[in-house]
């Protein structure tokens, strides 16, 4: 085997903990070590990897070929994103859709400028699920495309539940409407309105002597976050919150609905679904997939800003051409 | 709008008919004409698009940016694709499994001397399904892959049908077993031998007089077509299927069933499904959609044979990567 592909993960949540464990399973990658902003003394890896601050990284440039960013979008890649493309080849998961062009324009200009190579947004959704849209956007131009999540734990909507007043935890799952999912798949091509795609289910742990009608009301009618939907709201207690509510399952599903033919009447539905006992291991998985990319796009010379739609699916194996188009094409 | 992408047909069969319709479907795209091995005359087209003798697409090199050949895999593509890859940039849907790295390698040499792009094997399986095998296969290494094919109509074991003494007509539909489908989506990982995946319906037009009984044993143990696995065969009138098995559904899935985690107990489904109400129009409408990958990998200066696996899914789209990072990412 060739020299392996060295990898850096910045941060260790959810996501640094399943990248850390996902390089296991690839043989061609190495973990160099995880970077974090707490004391790495009091950091308790899943592997005997070594542990870093993250202000070490910068003299590592070296010993590094892909730094993974771990964080969360809404505030560590705004500003880790860039720092770390002057320095290093990476790959981020940043997920807050409306400002993806603005952080794609920044990332962009960072890793040109310093000849890397920087693949932002990658997980399923945006990631996978996006390469599914585009696949059948093109494909079927005469068509519509939906998108469905869940059932699964939304984290924005978690935090919003646990800031209500009187709410000690709290934990939100999106939950599609089976209905809605069925007449997309017949080719029905229905019109569906927020409230009509998905429900969402709400385990709350109140605080003692809280007022329960008052908590329920506060978040079914919350604005942007709940008024839009059908919300169900359970109080349990913080014993069952942790008993049944730690694992983090998500999924979803893509589905494009197209007609061809002389007349546009022929119909074709294509779906892509995902049914994933932990959103972070899954999503971990797949920032370690474009790693091999990354690198490969790097080896070549390239540099800038990429999305999942730019880079080629057997990129991301470690097979080479030869051995995918015979067990794979 | 830009200059159109200029494209050619060989081959008038249910493929090159469903291209002809499908770059209707595409306003970046016209089409040049539609190349013959029949007499021009006697072709009736779906649009009003020129019709020529498949030898004039010689002296036409400057007028085609891509040709779509639409011609079979078994006796026509082996010799046309070589033949036009030495011209035009070319996208084929060679679907024989086991002879794709020799017709990858004559293809490749063709048009790598040619300064020609060749995209081969472009379709749905191989194809569409290809990529999910890929993607599947590099995000969750330790895991199975699963292809089901169907309900749809098998070409191949139709023509065997016809081939039996006694038959006049007939068709064969393959189908997939739903208890071994969903024993993949729930993770089991079970080991699946031919017989429990599929199943084969056929339905046969028998010759005045003759012997059904006869004609049913020989399709149930006739080797590599049906004797592995279970065969239902129904006798019809000719009155009947032309009525009720003239259109060309098929579909299918691929399911990657994954494991992640320090345990390696975290299961992950992913799963691609077609559900066609037609495959030549729906494999068509891919190939309109590769023949515009293929125009920008000649502009880029790209040459030699590539695959589906080969190609970024932005390759495929009419939008630009700013429009498609906005509304698709």
């Amino acid at each position: 085997m060739s020299k392996k592909i060295r990898i850096g993960i910045v941060g260790y949540g959810n996501l640094g903990r399943g990248v850390e464990l996902a390089i296991s399973q690839n043989e061609d990658m190495e973990l160099v070590g995880v970077f974090t902003r707490r004391d790495p003394e009091q950091l308790t890896l899943a592997t005997d990897a070594p542990k870093y601050r993250v202000e070490d990284a910068a003299g590592m440039q070296g010993e590094i070929d892909v730094m993974i960013l771990c964080g969360g979008s809404a505030t560590d890649l705004a500003v880790q994103g860039p720092q770390f493309a002057a320095q290093f080849h990476t790959v981020d998961s940043f997920d807050t859709h409306a400002k993806i062009p603005e952080y794609f324009a920044a990332m962009d200009k960072t890793a040109r400028e310093n000849g890397k190579v920087a693949a932002i947004s990658v997980g399923w959704d945006p990631g996978l699920f996006s390469i599914n849209r585009a696949y059948g956007d093109a494909i079927l131009p005469q068509g519509k495309t939906y998108t469905f999540w869940g059932r699964g734990v939304s984290q924005g909507h978690s935090d919003a539940i646990r800031r209500v007043k009187g709410v000690k935890n709290g934990i939100q799952y999106t939950i599609p409407i089976e209905d809605a999912v069925e007449r997309v798949r017949t080719g029905e091509d229905p019109e569906l309105t927020t409230r009509q795609k998905h429900l969402r289910e709400c385990f709350v742990v109140a605080e003692e002597g809280a007022d329960h009608a008052a908590i329920e009301q506060e978040i079914k009618t919350m604005p942007n976050y709940f008024s839009d939907y059908d919300t169900i709201v359970h109080f349990i207690t913080e014993e069952e919150l942790k008993a049944e509510h730690s694992a983090m399952p998500h999924g979803g599903f893509v589905i494009r609905s197209g007609k061809t033919g002389k007349d546009r009447n022929t119909k074709h539905i294509v779906e892509y679904s995902l049914k994933l006992d932990s959103n972070p291991e899954f999503t971990s998985s797949v920032l370690v997939a474009y790693a091999r990319a990354v690198y490969r796009l790097a080896q070549a010379g390239q540099s800038g800003a990429v999305t999942v739609l730019d880079i080629a699916p057997a990129m991301l194996s470690p097979k080479d051409g030869a051995q995918l188009r015979k067990e794979l094409l």
